[in-house]
Parts: C-alpha cells; sequence; structure tokens
C-alpha cells in the first residue's frame, strides 16, 4: 500500500515536471558569497537532490560537514586560509582608501590591481587543485552530475563543468564593470539611462552623469580587460583549445542574477538571464528572550537595527564612540552587531551584540529603520521587511547599492569617513519620522513579495529545467555566434556605405562626362 | 459557520496576492484577434472581475452576450460589418499578391498601403465613437476601472485609458515591422541576430542575410513612419496636448507579447514585457463519435489534421483538386476543414468539414501531422501538443511563423502558388516519417509546457499586479525619458569628440608655436 502511495507520488511529481535525485556539483566562493549558493544548496536537498561541493584545503569560512543529501568534495592548494584572508584584506583596504568614482576610476584599478591580481593567482591554484588532480576529476566523472552550479567571481567552474561534458549556470550578482553580462553574456547595457557598476549613478541621469557613465563603462571595460586578460592564456591550456574567458563563459545555460526591479533600475536582459534577487529573505522567526525583551522596552519609538556586515569586526575608538553618542540622541533602542571595544559614549538606548538575529529583527514589528553598510544580503533583508534604510557604505558594491536605495526613496547616505554624530543622528531621524521613508519601503518590499514564482524557486526550477533539458540552448541568443564588429553591423554597414559611395561615384563621373560631351557639342555647335 | 470559512478563503486568497473583484475595461479588435483576448476575458471572469468590453455596432465576429461578470459596452460607428470585413478582404488580396522580402518590401507597403489607410479610417471612426460619447464616457468613468487592456493593432485603447486616469495593458504577437515594440517600448532589436518580422530570415544569418535585415528593418521603419503618422495629429486633439502614438503607446504598464522561445529566437527584451504565447492551448478533449471513428480507422498510419484557418473559406476548384489529390496519395487519414465545393479528386482517406475540433484533433494520439496555413494560434496549438506541421503560408505574419518552425526543425513548407499534389505529398511524408521532425516538434513542446508559470496564469497575474499597484512603473525604463539622440549616446559621443579635437588642435598649436619660437630662438643664436 505504502509503495503504491510512492509510486503515484513519484507519478504525480513527474507530470508536474519535477525532478528528483538528480546530481548536481557546486564551484562555490568563500566569504560572503558562499551564504547566498548555501540558500540554493539548501533549497536543491530539500528537493532530494545530491550535492556535491568543491572545497579548496584553503577555505576559511565554508565549514565542510557532510551528510546524507551534500557532500564536500576537498580538494588540496597549497595556501592556507589566512593566505586569502590577508588578500581580502589589502582588497578591503585598497578600495576604502580609493572610492571608484568615474573621474578616481582610473587611479582605483590602479591600486585594487595589485590585489586582484594575488586573488588570480590564488583562483588559479584552486583550479590546477581540481583540474590538475586526475584522481579527483575521475572521481567527478563517474559521479554522473547533471549541471554544475558556479559563482563566476572565481573562474573555473565553467572548465570543470566543460570537462565533465555538463552544462553549468552562474549564480551572481553582477561581475566586476558588468564587462561579463555584457561582452560575454550579451546583454545589451544601453549608456543613456544603464548606470554602470561602481558609478553610483542612477537611470535618471544629466548630460554630465551621461557623460561619466559612458566613460565609466569604457574605462572599466579596458580595466577588466587589463585585469582579466591572464585568464584567456590559462583557458585555452585547459581547455586545450584557442579560447578566452569571455568565450568560455558565454557558454553559461542560464545566469541566475542576484537582483530584482525591487532594487535594480529596469533596463534590456536576455532570456537565459533570471533575477531572482532576495532569494534568502524569509519570514522572521521569533527572537531569543533577553533581547525580544529590549526590543519590547522600546515602547512605541521602536528599534533601530544596526550591523556593518561580517567583513566589519572593529572601528577606530574615536569612530565608535562618534557612532555611538549619535545613537544616543534617538529616543528609539538600538541593537548594534558589533565586536569591537564597547565605546565610552554608550548611550543605555543601545546595546552591542557580538552577533544578532538580523533578519528575525529587521521583521519585528517594532523595527523603525536599519543601520546598514549596504551589502546586497542586509539590503535584501531590509526590502523584504519593508524597513528604511541608513546607509553607511565602505567598498565593493556597497556604495552602489545604497545609491539605488536613496533613488528609489528607501534610504539615506552618511559618509563612513566624514561623519559626525548629528549628521548619524539626523539621518536616522529622517528615515524615522519622514513618512516618504517608511512608504517606500514598504512600496518596493510589495513588488518584492508580489512575484509570480518566488525567487529561490524560480532559481531552482532553472537549475532543474537544466538538469531535465541537458540545457537550455532554446535561451541563447545567437548573438555567440558573431564577432563584435558583426553584433554591430559594422560589416553591413561599411558594405553599405562602400555601395552608396560608389554609386555617388559612379553618378558624379557620368554626369560630369555627359557635362563635358553636352560642353564640347554646345562649344561646337557654337563654333559652327 | 459558512461566513467564517468564507472570511478565511478570503484572508487566504489576499495573503495569496490575489485580487478579487476588480474592474476590467477592454478594447478589443475584431476577428481572430478576438480570439485572443477571450481567453484573457474568461480566465479573468473565472477570477470574478467584472469584465467589460467596448463592441462597436460595426464588430462583426464579436458576439456581444452580456451575463453577470461580462458586459458589453456597445458605441455607434457610421460603419457597418461588411464595410470592415471588404477592407480585410482588400488588405489580404494586396497581401497575397505583394509577398513582402527585403527586395520587394517596398512595392509591397505601396500596395498594402491603400487598405491600412481604410483600416485607419474605420479606426478612427471607432475612436470618436468612444471619444467623442460623452454619455458612454461619463457612464464609463463612473464604472471605476482599474486597468484597460487593449489589443494595441487598432489603436485608441491607450486614449481611452489616459482619458479615465487608468493604468493600461497591450496584449499582441507583434507591431507592423516591430517598431512600436522597438520605437515605442524601448526594446534593442539587434539587426545583426534578431530577425525583422515579414523577413522570413532566422536568427542564423549569413553576411548577405544580415545586409537584407539592415535594410528590411529601416524600411519597415520609415514605412511605419508613413502610415501610421496620421495618428500623431489624432492623439494630439484627442488627448488635448502635443504627442505623439509612439509617446503614448510608450506608456502602457505591461507588454503581454503572444510569443514564447518554443517559437521566437532569444532576444534582448526589457522586464515590462512578458512572453505569454500559446496562452490559448490547452488539453484535448473526446472528439465527436463520429470523427473519433473516422480517426480510430486510420489504424497504424494514424491521421493528418488540415486547416487553412478562418480566412480562407474556398480555393479555385483546380487548387482544391491539387490538394485533394496530394492527400489522397499517403497511407494516413485526412480531416480537412474546408467550406468549399467538394474536390472532384478527392479520396476516400480525406473528409472535409465545415468546421473541425482542432485543438482536441492536434492532442489525439493517431495525430502524425498538421497541415496549416501558419497562423499563430494554429502554430502554437502544433506546438504544445507537439505535432510536426506542413506550412502553406498566405498573408500576414504566417510566412515569418513557418520559417521559425522550419527553423527549429519541426516544419515544412509549401508554395500555396506553385505547389503539386506530389509536392504536398512529399512534404507529408517528409514531417511523418522522417524521425527529426516529431522530435523537434515534442523539444517545442516540452520547452512550452516546461515554464514556471502557465502563460495564462502570467497573463492574468500581470493584469491583477497592474489593477493592486495602480501600475507597474518599477518595471518602466528610463529611456522613455530620453530623445533618440540621447538614447543612442550621440550627444555624448559628440561631445566627446569635440573635446577631442579640441584637445589635439590646442596641442598642435602649441607644438606649432614652441617650434616657431623654438625655431627663431634657433636661428637668433645662430646669427649671434
Amino acid at each position: 500500500m505504502l509503495e503504491k502511495s510512492i509510486l503515484l507520488l513519484l507519478l504525480q511529481l513527474s507530470v508536474l515536471g519535477i525532478t528528483l535525485g538528480g546530481n548536481v556539483l557546486i564551484w562555490p566562493v568563500d566569504g560572503s558569497h558562499w551564504l547566498n549558493i548555501k540558500i540554493i544548496i539548501d533549497e536543491l536537498i530539500n528537493k532530494q537532490h545530491n550535492v556535491t561541493v568543491l572545497v579548496s584545503s584553503g577555505a576559511f569560512y565554508i565549514k565542510p560537514i557532510s551528510n546524507s543529501y551534500l557532500t564536500y568534495e576537498r580538494y588540496k592548494v597549497p595556501f592556507e586560509g589566512e593566505k586569502m584572508l590577508e588578500v581580502i584584506g589589502n582588497f578591503i583596504l585598497a578600495w576604502m582608501k580609493n572610492k571608484p568614482t568615474p573621474s578616481t576610476i582610473w587611479r582605483f584599478y590602479q591600486e585594487i590591481g595589485p590585489p586582484i591580481k594575488d586573488f588570480n593567482a590564488l583562483n588559479r591554484e584552486m583550479c590546477d587543485g581540481v583540474l590538475k588532480n586526475q584522481k579527483l576529476m575521475k572521481k567527478l566523472k563517474k559521479s554522473k552530475f547533471e549541471v554544475l552550479v558556479s559563482d563566476p567571481v572565481f573562474p573555473c567552474g565553467d572548465i570543470i563543468a566543460l570537462k565533465l561534458g555538463i552544462p553549468f549556470i552562474y549564480s551572481l550578482k553582477y561581475y566586476p564593470a558588468s564587462t561579463v553580462e555584457k561582452h560575454c553574456g550579451k546583454i545589451p547595457y544601453p549608456p543613456s539611462y544603464v548606470p554602470a557598476v561602481l558609478s553610483e549613478l542612477t537611470d535618471q541621469m544629466s548630460f554630465t552623469d551621461r557623460i561619466r557613465n559612458f566613460i565609466s563603462y569604457h574605462l572599466q571595460d579596458y580595466m577588466f580587460d587589463t585585469l582579466w586578460k591572464s585568464w584567456d592564456a590559462y583557458y585555452s591550456e585547459a581547455l586545450g583549445r584557442p579560447t578566452t574567458l569571455c568565450e568560455t563563459m558565454g557558454k553559461a545555460e542560464i545566469w541566475l542574477l542576484r537582483t530584482y526591479w525591487d532594487f535594480e533600475f529596469p533596463r534590456p536582459y536576455l532570456p537565459n538571464f533570471e533575477f531572482v534577487g532576495g532569494l534568502h529573505c524569509k519570514p522572521a522567526k521569533p527572537l531569543p528572550k533577553e533581547i525580544e525583551e529590549f526590543v519590547q522596552s522600546s515602547g512605541e519609538h521602536g528599534i533601530v537595527v544596526f550591523s556593518l556586515g561580517s567583513m566589519v569586526k572593529n572601528l577606530t575608538e574615536e569612530k565608535a564612540n562618534l557612532i555611538a553618542s549619535g545613537l544616543a540622541q534617538i529616543p528609539q533602542k538600538v541593537l548594534w552587531r558589533y565586536q569591537g571595544k564597547k565605546p565610552a559614549t554608550l548611550a543605555a538606548n543601545t546595546r552591542i551584540y557580538d552577533w544578532i538575529p538580523q533578519n528575525d529583527l529587521l521583521g519585528h514589528p517594532k523595527t523603525k529603520a536599519f543601520i546598514t553598510h549596504g551589502g546586497t544580503n542586509g539590503i535584501y533583508e531590509g526590502i523584504y521587511h519593508g524597513v528604511p534604510m541608513v546607509g553607511v557604505p565602505m567598498f565593493a558594491d556597497q556604495h552602489d547599492n545604497i545609491a539605488h536605495m536613496k533613488a528609489k526613496g528607501a534610504a539615506v547616505e552618511v559618509n563612513m569617513h566624514t561623519m559626525t554624530s548629528a549628521e548619524l543622528r539626523d539621518a536616522l531621524k529622517t528615515v524615522i519620522y519622514e513618512p516618504s521613508y517608511k512608504e517606500n519601503a514598504m512600496r518596493l518590499s510589495s513588488i518584492h513579495h508580489d512575484q509570480p514564482v518566488k525567487p529561490l524557486d524560480r532559481a531552482v526550477f532553472w537549475i532543474e529545467f537544466v538538469m531535465r533539458h541537458k540545457g537550455a540552448k532554446h535561451l541563447r541568443p545567437a548573438a555567440h555566434n558573431l564577432t563584435w564588429f558583426q553584433y554591430h553591423s559594422l560589416d553591413v554597414i561599411g558594405f553599405l556605405l562602400a555601395c552608396m559611395a560608389t554609386v555617388i561615384f559612379l553618378v558624379t563621373k557620368c554626369c560630369l562626362f555627359s557635362c563635358r560631351k553636352f560642353g564640347k557639342t554646345g562649344k561646337k555647335k557654337k563654333r559652327e
């Protein structure tokens, strides 16, 4: 009887287009990136797929604990986790010192170049760690994976997939300079209304903004080419034929982008791009007792949630004191995630925690505002729960993210380097007491919640689609078969211009010839 | 108890983002277009919305039968249904005489111009019939509609919506020349790999094809401008401010396009475009007894379904005989929808019907092939049920549709004007006996069925979304605020070129000046 029920269930599932028990291989990126792909992995496991994650011996954040559905395949690399952390530290420092504006982007990439080169070197060692480990590659081949899901910010997942002869899918927020989405993914990015990443521009640009955006695109393309060019030789060697990083990336079946139109400005895209921003968001759970009591003690004023993310452990004493005294000037209770020394100016309304249940706090009805560094995950939790934000961006896409939230009327920005206590206080008062901020945050929240299919379900749907159909070739634009001058129709325009020039030349020649002949006849006639 | 259950249900529905009991206004187009929007109307009624359809007194196909959820609002126009049928007849005749290829598109539009102008004249009388009927407009305003769904192939729905102060949505397959989607909707159409409508090209183009495509785009844009230009003045007058047809169309909240990637070649689009092709398709129902018996009598050979659509009632006697004798040469049984005189050559394997249950026949397991004129609805029923096709296109988008199916390996084309009996027979044998055709048709079918949300549900979701949120402004690209030269960054490029020229000029001048000065000093020195 039970067997019959199981068989019936399996039949129903297959009619509903549900894939059971597939084998998925993951090429992750360590650190906060892991959190995003982990959500997808958990959902794949929920749907009874067997997931194998490739983890290097130098991983510092991913904790390899296998279970019946999840296998961590550990491969050896010649560096330790500390080395990666050191490079990440240098990267953040270089970024914080050199904010990339369109006018400083050149210097910015000069400064950020060395840590990126270090990343590339470690990344290549990771890639070697898998590709040159014949025993591992043999084992992977035997495991009959149906798809590889890769975070492409660290290249290599795509080569592994091609070597195993399986389709691959990307999961990313954006690639530096969007060059990859543009040139390798073939999405058109009109610089007249699509702001370049890291430009902090919005879709409403003045003439000057559009000049800055135009320059920003081209400079970033150039920088990308310079800094990532070295991968072309690696890819060619690994795949045993002349190729480029870009050409290989263009073979991705689906690009799962971790944004959506609640955050992003509307822009063109292609059918093999799926916007799954906020896939990690979920309803708030009840808070731990002590925290709930503190939250409830805020009365009608409510609370402020404050976190600068997992990468910033502590601040200078001066900065911490300045922040604490700003927070002391508001009537709300503040829950501050901070691992540094307790600031002397800390008031009774503020409590410091090593860790806070951020999502549960943001979803609490007493929450009035969120002070955030502007990481995508935090921003999306803010959007999900409709909480207005005070942004204190520091590096990477944080300035851009806050610029988006400002443009959508749901955030105020405070400059980390120059802010005063009063500025922080005023920013908080603005987002808490000017109703438009809450209204806009709620509007974004309602856009986020009102989708035909939830982001995580869409992400998993397309992974399963690729498993069921061995790819998604019907979504791949033919633009991938064209060279850049063919893509822009430059050969056609050149040919048509040449034709026109020839016609004009011939017509002119004929006219001149006729005129001369007619002139001569005329003269002759005159003479006669 | 019952009341409590209903309240609970309503609460659950609202949590699930379901809108109950909204008021929807429809601006339809008569004829086969009505069938498509009718599917959406039926689903809206299913979801308990009140739907009002604006029907002119000159409608020849729409049957106004109101019920509790559906109201037909009839308005007076100074023409009869026969007049519209006559113009449609002229349009089809002109089209069948002048097939639009890139080399003949100029002449084609010259010939098709007069019937299009006649359409425009009738269309304007329909528009006047609503806008200048103050009693009707007052009644519509009182009805508090939340959204207007318009088939934009006959303009005016958008003006009515703007006059009523409500958002509007388009439902269409494509607009002539795609000019509207491109210039008014702001979708990029790279001519290097996106074939122009009516070009019969695919996404795999040779250099010559790309030249033809490039020219086709620009000629069609020009023709559109010429033939639809007169609407600009009408729109300006109706809205009481200088505007254009294109500017007004650009205000659509959502564009529901009746194609999908099973049919379409992958190309860029924007977030306010939703591809809902095949929304009318549904599983096959059992056949009427007589037809089922005839189908079953086909044995292992199976059947062929044959229809040239609702617009072609009869053929010349010669053509009908030629077709019938072609059909006589295959072992399958044929069900032919045909209202003309019974051909003399009709064999026992072929039966003629005034009407056939086309969808139910295509979904029958005995069906081996579908002879179709290539209308979008029929093509989609073929895709839905995975039936390979023999295309006999005649006018409108039919050649294009068949070209798509040919490119995807699911159809063979036969020329209506030049075909012989043997050609029809051979085409049928090819799609029936060469396995690749069935395989490709099944592949398209599986792509069609394997979507996260069914096309009809997505269409209705976005209509309800616009009702819930009073629009979908978060999906509207900022490109709408730019002029064409701003959109293409021509002002920015011009400015940067001017800057470069100035710098080069100044540097050259400085060099020349220094050289001259240095030269003189040199000479002076020499003299000294």
